[in-house]
């Protein structure tokens, strides 16, 4: 019986308080970082580690090389002997110190790296990643009930897609919305000055959260993204056309925000009928980022059916996930705590699960500690709420909801105010 | 005659020290932006203004909206009547704040422009923008002469690129350069974690200086960027799938830094070859940024020639010019003072030209006049010492040239540096 099923049954002493401490677990401790980079995922590494070495039940703490290849592969380290400055300097840099992988685990993998954790007398698996990686740490430790091996295991959450259940938002997605609000801040300032229309794609298969926050930069009436598509919703070329339309004709310029990954009618990609060059990623996953082709591909049509000369789009790619400069002072601490919280709740509460993070007011947050099978292999979308009705844009609701998220000191422009001069010459319709 | 030259000739009692004060021409100013934004070209155009209203003989201060557009329709605001704190907040937004125009200006329309500011008793005009603005104010300044109207005319210089010619550097660039220095931290960091093949395309059509400026992040020896291309080279892909491979075996990963602006043997545009879906702005430059299609060309050629199955690709596009947050402290106040001193130039010592910027130590600068004549319509490249030998990289000097330029404070990566552990279980050759 897992531990977390027992303390919600009851017949565990442990409590959530840690007042009561009936088991001591001495082992070790492997931390293992899986799926793409966030700015902030170190941040839960070098919480996991540091909250870890406090305790002397912990004999040591590994590291594993390359996620889940390293464990198999016995690449571990002993963050044991890494200094705390050196640790608190990494947790500074994004992606992962201890590298990553996009192999998708097979149950005989999974089996492989329970196998390799008792060999090693491994003790407690903290894995920080997505659905993909709380489903890997549900399996494993699956093997460690059925074999009667006492362990515990972690989830940590991280997705810059903000797409995991059972949780307000996920760390990683406050950084890169905040580069998302500074790309569309950027971009409509550029498309307010040499008008046309302007199309900045974003990262997001399934979740349309990091496209939305390109609204946080909007300040004025007239600024953009003047128009959002997400995946939550059909995209319909004819529709877009006609909106896009719309707003150029009324404003002088458009500023559009696309998800990588919206769809048409048929649940297709959009994108996937013009990638084929590109490969699909080893969970099966279309690989949209990096590839200029929507964006290019929308531009045309833009071009070609509303005869607009200047239409310009940028694939704002993998730099949505790895930009140093660009991190939430919120996202940062809530990364750092997940993962000490990962650690207290493996070691000293004696359970397992994954760690969610709750809003509790304007702004606070819990952590909460929630079933693995409630997490994994599951994804979330953008709530009805966070959708206009129009279905290409997003209501207050969800400024409201991201705001907090990417920290405080978010640029925001501001223009001259200064009044019109009267004209002498005054040619009708001026000179050209 | 221009009043530079007859500064140069000896015959204008008027001294760079403002000592003799033998003219006070009274009259308006008007200030105007052109061409793409960076994010500190409004540091310059406030630092105009502020400076130019100190004068008394300045009736007033106009700033032309939409650039020379503007000016030819009598779009002036009174920028004599802006707040000081407003002025203050605008500085510290990206993109041309008077907007912007692309417009190539024939003989004719800078004929419309010169009658316009005679129309309005205009004495001084200062225009910030690249090389194509600095040949509108030669033009502009030379009807002036004809008509023996005295007039001020300033360049103030200002382009990502740093392609002036007798520059030390463009305000614009160090900002620019800090954005890309982050992206290829980031993309570096990415591509340690998950290998294969990285590809970054820079902005620069003509001049490497951008691409080039992806070195600043690289820190530990096996960092990337691994391999640079940029236009003062001739793009042999043959060599480059030959360098690329080399990397790849050597280190089971590749970063490659490519500029957009990478041409042929026949000096054709490696991307127009593939382009002809995008236009040509109105200065005849083929329109490069945006546009996915280069890394996604190149990554195809490297997935089907070499093999390698992990190839991903992002064009950095528009957010190099104008992303609020990543701004170079040197380059922000390098800005301000060329619009300072275009002020003083044009309006104390009553001469005209363009202000151009010198280094003088390691690190300090002066600001020194250059004819018009001598900016205008003319750019620069990498000079050779810059380039590494084997033409795909660049050397320790262009280093020590760049690195004042983006300011302190740039982010660097950290690794881990942990002792690895014993293997026990020793699977030969891991467990896949």
């Amino acid at each position: 019986m897992s531990a977390f099923k027992a303390l919600r049954m009851g017949i565990r002493k442990t409590s959530m308080d840690g007042s009561v401490f009936d088991m001591r677990l001495e082992g070790k401790v492997v931390i293992a970082q899986g799926g793409g980079p966030t700015p902030v995922i170190n941040q839960s590494l070098v919480g996991a580690v540091l909250e870890s070495r406090k305790f002397t039940q912990i004999t040591r703490v590994y590291g594993a090389v390359k996620g889940i290849e390293g464990i198999v592969d016995e690449n571990f380290i002993d963050l044991t002997q890494e200094t705390t400055h050196n640790l608190e300097m990494v947790a500074k840099t994004p992606s992962a110190a201890l590298l990553s992988t996009r192999v998708k685990p097979s149950k005989e993998f999974c089996l492989e790296i329970y196998k390799t954790f008792k060999a090693h007398n491994v003790r407690y698996f903290l894995y920080i990643g997505g659905n993909d990686s709380a489903e890997t740490v549900r399996l494993v430790n699956n093997y460690a009930e059925e074999d009667k091996y006492e362990f515990r295991a972690m989830h940590i959450p991280k997705t810059i897609d903000n797409d995991l259940v059972e949780n307000d938002h996920t760390p990683g997605y406050g950084s890169a919305a905040r580069f998302v609000s500074n790309a569309f801040l950027g971009l409509n300032l550029e498309n307010r000055a040499l008008e046309g229309v302007h199309i900045g794609v974003v990262m997001g298969r399934e979740a349309g959260f990091l496209t939305a926050s390109s609204v946080l930069g909007k300040k004025y009436d007239d600024d953009g993204p003047h128009l959002i598509y997400i995946p939550e919703r059909e995209f319909d070329m004819k529709k877009f056309l006609a909106d896009v339309d719309r707003v150029y004709r009324e404003r002088g310029r458009c500023l559009i925000a696309v998800s990588e990954g919206i769809k048409d009618r048929s649940g297709q990609f959009l994108s996937s009928k013009f990638i084929e060059r590109t490969g699909k990623d080893a969970f099966g996953n279309l690989q949209l980022s990096g590839s200029g082709v929507l964006g290019d591909v929308l531009a045309s049509a833009i071009r070609e059916k509303l005869k607009i000369s200047r239409v310009r789009a940028d694939t704002l790619g993998y730099l949505q996930r790895s930009f140093a400069e660009i991190v939430s002072k919120v996202d940062r601490n809530e990364a750092r705590e997940v993962g000490e919280r990962a650690a207290q709740f493996a070691i000293w509460n004696n359970i397992d699960g994954s760690v969610s993070i709750q809003r509790t007011g304007n702004y606070s947050v819990n952590y909460v500690l929630k079933p693995l099978a409630d997490i994994a292999g599951k994804s979330r979308t953008m709530p009805e709420k966070f959708i206009n009705e129009s279905g290409n844009g997003v209501t207050d609701e969800f400024v409201g909801y991201v705001r907090p998220l990417v920290g405080d000191g978010v640029a925001m422009a501001e223009r001259l105010r200064a009044p019109m001069v009267k004209k002498i010459i005054n040619k009708a319709g001026g000179a050209r």
